[in-house]
């Protein structure tokens, strides 16, 4: 475990990213993204991805000069192609064209193509929820997931993100993958040496099963909720890759275990909402803390403290994070500290 | 069972909507509504809840000539003030002027306001799909279904559905509570002397529970997916309710139970996205086919025929209601000719 602030972690970050060749702005972007998440104690989609990532820039298959830009727009939507670029900074700027354009339109509609792994769902509807917006945000992502009745994989994990602004500073935010567990928690339950629950996995024909490695090699995740997270995972790929033109379902590109010179063309949709447009900001801010002060009210079961709502438990995270660091088990501090090798860059001294 | 054509179920519910005084235009879109659903097999949403509907129309609490419009818009926007008119008639009104607006903005926002119970989410995205553009479509309710560690009901079953043209006169339709499961399901399997699942209901105390005789008056259902179908259901009652002003939470009236002479108070909101903005028609038709036909042809589970995608079963039901009309159970005819009787209707010729 290493135990390290936000703020240098964050400078670590820009540092090999800029070594990479990706610009200032773009390296402060991605470390932003990143860092935010794994202060959320989100660890999974923070810095533990960043090894990946620079490969990427080195194979080629990521630009370290990619610009994101709109191909098509008109008021409420738009059409971005990231060029290649890191999935973070294409992900920001799809986020603030849809919410500059929802400030006047009320609604906007952002999808991308041509681009890579935008690592958590749930930075890019926060960032719109801190600036009093309304957010959604998806991907679409190589299959990993089943539907029912499938042998195999046939979506990906295809993250959801929803975030709104609750007043007070406050906001709700909520991140999901749409597949019953994420494939990384299989590996972590195998790990530890526990049983994986029924309703995780199927095997090879299709057939339930509670043998952890059967996945990702000889078995899938099944959806969330069964032929609902399927239908939702199926939404999320019309949203991402159908409407925007970039790769679809086993076409996209493995953008962790790929061939690093070629680029993954994920697609993304993000939905920006201007509450103000709609009711007010005033009155929107009053109405969501009444609803979510009503939630919280609400009695809890015997042995529950408090009802929480979606992101309740990450801001309570980050602010530990604030006062203490944040505590990176090894395996993602290792991986850091080989990105930074792979630049020339030593985390000796941090 | 009842077996009856479209077109005489069609006729008997707009003749009973007349008889209670509303418009033959609103009577026809409502029996259009229900009749469709119950065409899909799906009864929980289509007549049998016409009764109910009845009831609020001779109470007072829905406007026999109540007529939804627009409080305020934008060119990709508006806030719908359904007047108490049917939900039906407000939705599809509602749904109707987000398709409009989505022809030349892309996408658009309606949210609703002053509605009722609006049946089938499905139908108003299918409704989009069949005139070519994407729908999202989701309703707030009384609450019935727990929070994740909560003691009672803190969300409604609010339901969302999400529909896309698939080439070829084809669609994809997914038209999902957020519940576990619905409260009629509870009651279905104790009436058939089953056992309640484990994961589907909650106790007084907010402990798991499988005593089917605990809902609704002594138990809560619980939502989809833990804490990923609460924090959609959440993301529904703020885009139905808290940007259009309606009623939030255990502040809506019971449609089905509640005083037949007070307004409910129920929110909506309908997306409307134009593919041909963002694609072109031909060019997102070809993908959606293309996506369709993929995900058909993925190797089925040892035992299952074939991959299907959200619609399929509906589409089937209704092609055999085409040929061999609508089985209805007794109870569901029985309550229409209860309807019927108290508009000195009688059903027995059809």
């Amino acid at each position: 475990m290493k135990t390290i602030s936000i703020e240098s972690l964050t400078r670590i970050v820009e540092q090999i990213l800029v070594k990479c060749g990706v610009s200032e702005e773009d390296s402060r972007i991605t470390a932003e993204v990143l860092v935010t998440t794994d202060s959320w104690g989100v660890l999974t989609h923070g810095t533990k991805s960043l090894p990946g990532y620079v490969r990427r820039l080195q194979g080629g298959g990521l630009k370290v000069k990619g610009k994101p830009f709109a191909e098509r727009e008109g008021p409420g939507w738009a059409i971005v192609d990231g060029d290649s670029s890191l999935g973070m900074v294409t992900g920001v700027f799809a986020m603030n064209l849809a919410m500059a354009k929802a400030k006047t339109n009320g609604i906007a509609l952002v999808t991308v193509r041509n681009s890579c792994h935008f690592g958590p769902a749930g930075y890019y509807t926060y960032w719109a929820a801190i600036h009093g917006m309304i957010g959604m945000a998806m991907s679409n992502d190589c299959p990993s997931v089943a539907a029912p009745g499938s042998r195999g994989p046939v979506l990906g994990s295809n993250p959801f993100s929803f975030a709104a602004p609750a007043g007070n500073g406050s906001h709700v935010v909520l991140d999901i993958s749409t597949a019953v567990v994420a494939g990384g928690k299989v590996r972590q339950t195998l790990a530890e040496g526990k049983a994986i629950p029924p309703g995780w996995l199927i095997d090879e024909e299709g057939m339930p099963t509670t043998d952890g490695n059967a996945y990702p090699h000889h078995g899938s995740l099944l959806p969330m909720a069964g032929h609902k997270g399927y239908g939702i995972a199926l939404m999320i790929e019309i949203f991402s890759a159908l409407l925007s033109g970039s790769l679809v379902r086993d076409k996209v590109g493995g953008w962790m275990f790929g061939d690093t010179a070629a680029a993954t063309d994920h697609g993304h949709a993000f939905f920006a909402i201007d509450p103000s447009v709609f009711a007010g900001a005033d009155v929107f801010a009053t109405r969501m803390n009444d609803l979510v002060q009503g939630i919280k009210a609400s009695p809890p079961a015997r042995g529950v403290d408090s009802v929480l709502v979606p992101g309740d438990i990450e801001r309570k995270k980050r602010s530990e994070a604030e006062k203490n660091g944040i505590s990176l088990p090894d395996d993602i501090w290792e991986g850091l500290k080989t990105a930074a090798a792979s630049v020339s860059m030593t985390l000796d001294d941090v």
